[in-house]
């Protein structure tokens, strides 16, 4: 086998790792670790739920003394500041870590470059982009919230043929399957928080927690636009304040937020556009400063076209149900004043799947 | 190889040859027809263009006197009745085939069971029902002429994401790219007839014809519905009306067809609803009464709710593209007063195609 092949299938190894903590890590990045000694891994590490200790330092634990000489997989470049515990570059040097071989850079300035530095100057051999786009893909929040100052934003569309998501009357159980329905949990496991605007819970009464996945796993927090204060906190989201966080963004606009506060939850102010809703951009912001580096938008219309508008959205999953509505449906999207076509935001297919008999498809934007 | 297999491949080749003849040989059924003799194949038949001669007729001629102790497959029952012409069956009977093997059974009850009867008298083998369901999705549209009393309709919706056919401004050029455009030019291409809203005609003044496929082929009937025969006989479909057949329906209503009639287009009286609009029951008659047996429907988003509500679509063609246009844009289904999800109408997917950027799904409806 050549170097270049192993290396690519035990980068796979380390990224599959990773993924593990998508969703689970904030504000830290979800990475893997693979240890390999003599072409076997001798260990296996991924940032452990909270974030901490990271993927390297959980691989080194496990490997003991047997990481002397070994190869390390790491799917981002090891930290190299000091924060709550030692760099992750220092552990892999005090180790005896002969290789490192990294998928793709951190663009913290406090670690880029700085890692690998470390090493080199211990006289380990580096090599990087090994995996890159991929590695990229699941970073992409972790960068986003360093490079944007704003989470990254998968935007979820589940309509009619129609593009619809209710008939008139509200009527929206079910237009997707039990699969798609699945696949939604799934996702917003993989996610920090899932945000929605305040019509959509005054309407569906959602939870927004994950179930059904036979997996033990801590519920993102839960996002509610509602610029006003004007939602009575009542309802799933409410009741389950204690358990699974709350938070709901607001204008600082008269209304206490003491009835959310009792509850459990947490109102965070965020800024107003002249017309007195929120700013989604400074909501995302303030997401971001809270910590949130995934966020999956769940609706309705309005939020899901404000993020279009703002160019926010970074990724697009549409579940797409065999079933027409009609143009008295509430509109999956709602309008945010496009009239030439050349001015519409456009995306770019990157998967299709069947699921029973719905179809999701995801998409990520075009850059103008 | 057993006789079943056989039988199979070269039922496949028959149909692959009858659908040469799909939007090219209404009223008649579009029939192909394999002659084999010691597993080779001696002549290839199908209804020809205007729908004669029929497919046995044309595969017997090539074949001349080779054809005696042949065996024949064919994808309809052949026909039993004098028309303009002698009946296949006793074609098959003179030219000596020894052998018939049949796709699926005519619904013509002229036909029905007749032709059968005729080769089993003069001592025939027959096989039935080789590869049926194929068979029978081929000639829906002669079959549902027969059985209903209107032609097979195909709802075709080209939208973005959200179910938008243009901008609040009417921008509708182009949603979807060059391959999503040849494949709908090739859909045309295999109906009878192409049917259209006066509002489309109004807005985006289409010829409907078939372009760009290499390959010459008459352009199927275009239909537009304008009860009140208020469209002015100009533009793309008026300048071509000598060359292509164009048809107005409309409810008799005051104004004279005469400015139709004049350029060379043929007004059609339907029945009215009590509303005053066109009864799309009625026009699907009056197109089957004309020979009509495949109906391609492209919009608007009037046409398409109106054949929904009165579950008239047998199948649903959706192209969707990569672009988010906003609840302004003008919707791809209209409104049909859906209350309740499960009154919408459902459908199940047949296939999903990616056309370049773009992705084709298939639907057919769920029998309620």
């Amino acid at each position: 086998m050549t170097t270049v092949f192993m290396d690519a299938r035990f980068m796979q190894m380390a990224l599959t790792l990773g993924q593990r903590g998508l969703g689970n890590v904030w504000p830290n990045p979800a990475v893997g670790c693979v240890l390999v000694k003599d072409n076997r891994v001798i260990a296996r590490g991924w940032t452990q739920p909270g974030g901490r200790p990271h993927a390297e330092v959980h691989a080194l634990t496990q490997a003991g003394s047997q990481a002397h000489g070994a190869t390390a997989y790491v799917t981002l470049e090891p930290c190299a500041h000091h924060g709550k515990t030692g760099p992750c570059s220092e552990a892999l040097v005090q180790a005896g870590i002969r290789r490192v071989v990294c998928a793709t850079q951190d663009p913290d300035t406090r670690v880029s470059g700085k890692g690998f530095e470390i090493l080199k100057q211990a006289g380990i051999e580096v090599t990087y982009n090994v995996l890159k786009d991929q590695a990229d893909r699941d970073h992409i929040g972790f960068f986003s919230r360093i490079t944007k100052g704003r989470p990254s934003v998968t935007l979820k569309l589940a309509s009619s043929l129609d593009g619809r998501i209710a008939t008139r009357t509200g009527d929206s159980r079910w237009i997707t399957g039990p699969m798609a329905r699945r696949a939604v949990h799934l996702m917003r496991a993989r996610h920090d928080a899932i945000l929605v605007g305040r019509n959509t819970v005054a309407q569906d009464d959602p939870d927004l927690s994950v179930r059904d996945l036979g997996l033990a796993h801590r519920s993102p927090v839960r996002v509610v636009l509602d610029s006003k204060l004007s939602l009575a906190a009542t309802g799933r989201l409410a009741s389950t304040a204690q358990d699974i966080p709350l938070w709901i963004c607001h204008t600082g606009a008269p209304g206490s937020p003491d009835h959310w506060t009792d509850i459990g939850a947490r109102p965070l102010t965020c800024a107003a556009t002249v017309d007195g809703r929120l700013d989604i951009s400074d909501v995302l912001k303030t997401l971001a400063d809270q910590g949130i580096t995934r966020l999956f938008v769940e609706g309705g219309g309005q939020v899901a076209a404000s993020l279009l508008q703002a160019g926010l959205v970074d990724e697009l999953a549409l579940f797409s149900a065999g079933v027409a509505i009609g143009a008295d449906g509430l509109p999956n999207l709602g309008a945010f004043g496009v009239e030439a076509l050349g001015d519409a935001p456009r995306f770019t297919r990157k998967s299709i799947t069947t699921l029973g008999p719905d179809v999701l498809t995801i998409w990520s934007p075009v850059q103008p």
